[in-house]
């Protein structure tokens, strides 16, 4: 007998396939039973664009009523660029709401559900939750917070290095964890980079999914003098999004309508300590409607990222292999802490084989419902 | 219904209870099943004790006639220190003998299988052999090349530095991560570590299980020129297993004097571009019957090793945190390799997870029946 449990894994699944299309709006996914029968499937596909609710209870049709609707979000109960979706729920006859989660956003939170309950529909929420969080977790931190979800990721040796001496990373990785990566950049609202990269590896970053095209993430170009080539790849190529290039206040009027003629957008940012201010960044990312930033390299940006504290996650590749000298390229640069109880912990760490890879996430602060 | 690979998983878990006494013998379990009943168990208990088959045998008593043997390793044919185990098992009436692998030593190896089968045994070979040759991969190594089979043990943030700028490792890892590594010492022969780790740390290397008292490796210290103090907590202590400083030819009477009043062992051993050589140090540890290395640090020592190609196995402890910084210790002293292609593989990685930590092992060459 399936579950309500199992249900809400098909409506996670469905959610999932919104991926890169959604942004700002959060991952949904739906589907209606009745007698143990799903007669209904929908997720929510693009912004603008039905909400899942709506795609399910239409696919169903007549045999909505009576039937339950699981839901991965609570159902809207607001006008937004859609009408509300407690009221598409209540015309259609629906019986019984599972949900996994509320709506994160505070200032509706709750309100679809207790406005269901009032008309006489049973309500459940927090089926699957964590998991629901977990795919929601870039929408849950912009809405909450104002600033986009940051995920650092690494790809190393066993031995902790990104390049060799020579700043040789043709691969550290396999193909599958290479693949990989161009579905967390299919997931993003953006992608970031130090200028130092784009001039060593002069680098696409763009989204290149084995099963077909995917939606490239805007690139972000840490640059504070604008010393980019515009003649960089990332400018010349084809892509559906734009670059930025994050610099600072002394950035010269001429390296800006250079790179500007180049087709690359310019970003100014104050700096801190003669760095771009990273929390400036990302309050300024989060006003431009950017719910999620990819950190890929190198190693100066990730170790600002981390000081400045604007990490959510981390995503490592440890590919198997020992570079077994103390000269390749470390993950970051600076200065470290004295004593190791002053490293920065990461929580609620997980592990699987990608390839011959192995892929830890882990989070900067612990996973509890209202925190992530 | 229990079928034969279950019965050699109950066989392969005696055999491990072994662990740390049988060496330079294998660890071998064995069970007598009649009519799909355990009716006898038994383990290779102690050097120069009765085989797993005799403590089995004996078990199952008068039961044994007509029964099936289970035995991790191909019963001996041979008089060693006990008398063959194949006559055992022919005097029993044991009628089927089923073991997960044949007895890796060239010279004997199918011989007892064979005349088991000569004397109308029905016999089956190579059920579990994975297992079996991992549980015994030191025995194998050493019985094959006349050399210790060598681990590598590290414990490194995610980041791959095994302490801070400073020095400072305690702790790097967990106690569940911390208590593994005293079930590696227990099981090992010898525990390796360089000088500068026994001058920085002051380390006990003695096994501290968490279930009772383990069995002391022998220690080794690399110290060239016999630099150690006669103080060192490794000498002071009270331990069954002895501690010898290995150094090169240039190490003066007096030191020799000085560490061998304090209670060392010296052992002298060529040098090699003006370090300890490796490849020689085995070569003299294997002619003392030591069969298995645990080398726990520090990075130049894990460096040469790695260096002189006598590592067999890796095992990597990372800690769920990132010191975030390029002037940590890292995993490895010296030059790395100016090519990524160049980095050495690890083959056969496997995940888990040990407390908060992930515990990475792999070995250098690939695990194949003939090879590991």
């Amino acid at each position: 007998m399936m579950e309500d449990k199992d249900y809400m894994a098909m409506a996670l699944a469905l959610a999932a396939q919104g991926a890169g299309r959604v942004a700002p709006n959060p991952l949904v996914g739906a589907v209606v039973v009745k007698d143990g029968e799903v007669i209904g499937r929908g997720y929510h596909q693009n912004v603008g664009g039905p909400h899942a609710e709506v795609h399910a209870i239409d696919d169903a049709a007549d045999g909505a009523a009576g039937a339950t609707l699981y839901v991965t979000l609570e159902p809207c109960n607001h006008q937004g660029r859609t009408p509300p979706c407690t009221e598409k729920i209540l015309a259609a006859g629906i019986r019984r709401v599972v949900s996994a989660m509320a709506d994160p956003n505070p200032t509706v939170k709750g309100g679809g559900n207790a406005y269901l309950q009032s008309r006489g529909i049973e309500v459940l929420c927090g089926v699957r939750e964590r998991e629901a969080r977990q795919l929601n977790e870039s929408f849950i931190t912009f809405i909450q917070t104002g600033r986009p979800f940051v995920v650092l990721k690494l790809a190393a040796t066993l031995d902790g290095r990104i390049a060799t001496r020579t700043g040789d990373a043709r691969w550290v990785t396999g193909e599958a964890a290479r693949n990989r990566v161009h579905c967390l950049r299919h997931a993003m609202d953006a992608i970031m980079v130090g200028a130092g990269t784009v001039k060593a590896d002069d680098p696409q970053l763009t989204t290149r999914l084995t099963q077909g095209p995917g939606i490239d993430p805007i690139r972000l170009v840490l640059d504070t003098r604008l010393s980019m080539s515009k003649r960089a790849r990332m400018l010349t190529q084809s892509s559906s999004a734009p670059t930025y290039i994050v610099c600072g206040p002394a950035a010269s009027e001429e390296d800006r309508r250079r790179l500007a003629a180049g087709g690359a957008r310019i970003l100014d940012v104050p700096l801190k300590k003669g760095r771009i201010d990273m929390c400036a960044l990302m309050v300024q990312l989060g006003k431009m409607g950017i719910t999620s930033v990819l950190i890929e390299g190198g190693a100066q940006v990730a170790a600002s990222a981390l000081a400045a504290d604007i990490v959510d996650k981390v995503v490592i590749f440890y590919a198997p292999k020992i570079l077994g000298g103390d000269d390749g390229v470390p993950m970051f640069r600076g200065q470290g802490p004295a004593f190791m109880r002053e490293a920065l912990a990461i929580h609620d760490m997980t592990l699987e084989m990608v390839g011959e890879d192995v892929m830890v996430q882990g989070y900067r602060k612990k996973l509890t419902p209202e925190t992530y």
